[in-house]
């Protein structure tokens, strides 16, 4: 009598690292008329392939003009190919803003998504009295210089488990608003500041809506036991408004070492 | 009997510091089209002033692709206005990739270009196995690995007065192939390197052409040796192909220091 066949007939599963610079893009997740980042590579991966479509699953969507340094996703193919030729043959049918970093194959246990222990964002802005041209959508803007003192303890007032309903936008779609916030530090070189966030997950805008109290705070618009209010009113509207996505850099997932997948994107020093 | 007018009725002569990513544009000078950064700066002038067209003379006119951290222009107009209102009032007509960063009323001995000493330009450049995405377009690009040592070996040949001809384009309208080399500084941190020049003046695409050969020989193909004798070749066909634009920045003219205009503008730590 012949053995079954096995589970999922030649299948393998496939994570991907991907950069792009969000700017051109109405964020990560797919939609109607393909402008999305996601689109992007599922179309680049369906030329490669050259079988049909490709779905892939991400480890954190990002909105509309923000960028990925080490976006991860995952998929599962018929296709038996090297690590590199994934990475080659996908940047071929991808544009000059998004690139795969590293492919490798892995084991049907892990989900980009589900095998995050947590996630790591960086926001980067220009103190200047003029706003940026250079890198004009590449990093937020403030004319006001900011004081880090207060900023650093407001940023205290937010570590560890908390509800974050008052940093959350009306249409975000995560079951519970509390979140736990594992980091939060704040660096400054010459005119540009550099926040990082890591926390398990996020609550939708949260990291920008945080942005605009600090920012709020950090320009003297309110003390830094600001931030403490905020939080303990679990109410939107007692926040800042949204800052802008343009210095949002979603810096990757963080999984088990012992998966071995690459920890970073090269980038310009300053982002990590 | 009344004092003759003066020579130059109620005339002042501004200078202005601009910033661009010069990825959208077709070059600095001003062409048919409009498509330059000139072009943009004069039309922005221009309805701030409300009085009739803006004519600009610059620092040094940088090619299509290649940014400007601070070029300088200076023009004559009869409007008083004071410095910030230059600033802000320029910027209100700008796309979002200029940006004008400081305006000062200079004596009329003072010429954006004869005036400058010197001229200094970065070229940011990417060691990586895969293309840029996030910063396309603002670096340069070489997927083989290169060594420091030889290519500052080859730089150390090119410093001092030289016939630059060998890294000379057939459009160059320099009267003479003769330049001054002031310095070749080559860094890198992480996946990126920095070079950097300075020079009386550049012969037009004497960067990117140097750029050609310094890779060449970082990477192996050539000895350090071989920058020495394209240079004695005072042959074009004797040095590598042109290196794209993408990485290459104009950081400024040096003016002497009794003028007091700004040195630099604000930009990624990584840059000057």
């Amino acid at each position: 009598m012949p053995l079954p066949p096995p589970e999922r007939p030649s299948q393998s599963r496939i994570a991907l690292g991907v950069s792009y610079n969000g700017r051109a893009y109405e964020g990560w997740q797919s939609q109607v008329g393909g402008r999305t980042v996601q689109d992007q590579l599922e179309l680049a991966l369906a030329r490669f392939v050259a079988q049909g479509e490709v779905k892939t699953l991400c480890a954190g969507r990002t909105d509309s003009g923000v960028h990925g340094l080490m976006q991860v996703v995952h998929f599962d193919t018929p296709l038996e190919r090297d690590e590199n030729a994934w990475v080659r043959g996908t940047n071929r049918f991808l544009p000059d803003n998004i690139a795969v970093q590293w492919a490798r194959k892995v084991p049907f246990s892990f989900h980009a998504r589900a095998s995050a222990r947590s996630r790591r964002y960086a926001y980067i802005l220009l103190e200047s009295p003029v706003r940026p041209s250079v890198d004009a959508g590449q990093v937020g803007w403030v004319f006001r210089p900011l004081n880090q003192e207060p900023m650093l303890q407001a940023a205290q007032t937010l570590l560890g488990e908390h509800d974050f309903t008052s940093f959350r936008a009306s249409q975000c779609q995560s079951h519970s608003p509390v979140k736990h916030l594992l980091r939060l530090d704040i660096a400054r070189r010459g005119n540009y500041w550099r926040f990082e966030f890591e926390a398990t997950a996020f609550l939708h805008h949260m990291i920008r809506n945080i942005m605009g109290c600090l920012i709020a705070i950090g320009n003297g618009k309110y003390p830094a036991s600001w931030m403490s209010d905020v939080l303990q009113a679990r109410d939107r509207d007692s926040a800042a408004p949204t800052f802008p996505p343009d210095g949002l850099y979603f810096l990757g997932p963080v999984y088990d070492a012992e998966l071995g997948l690459p920890q970073r994107t090269p980038t310009f020093d300053w982002l990590p």
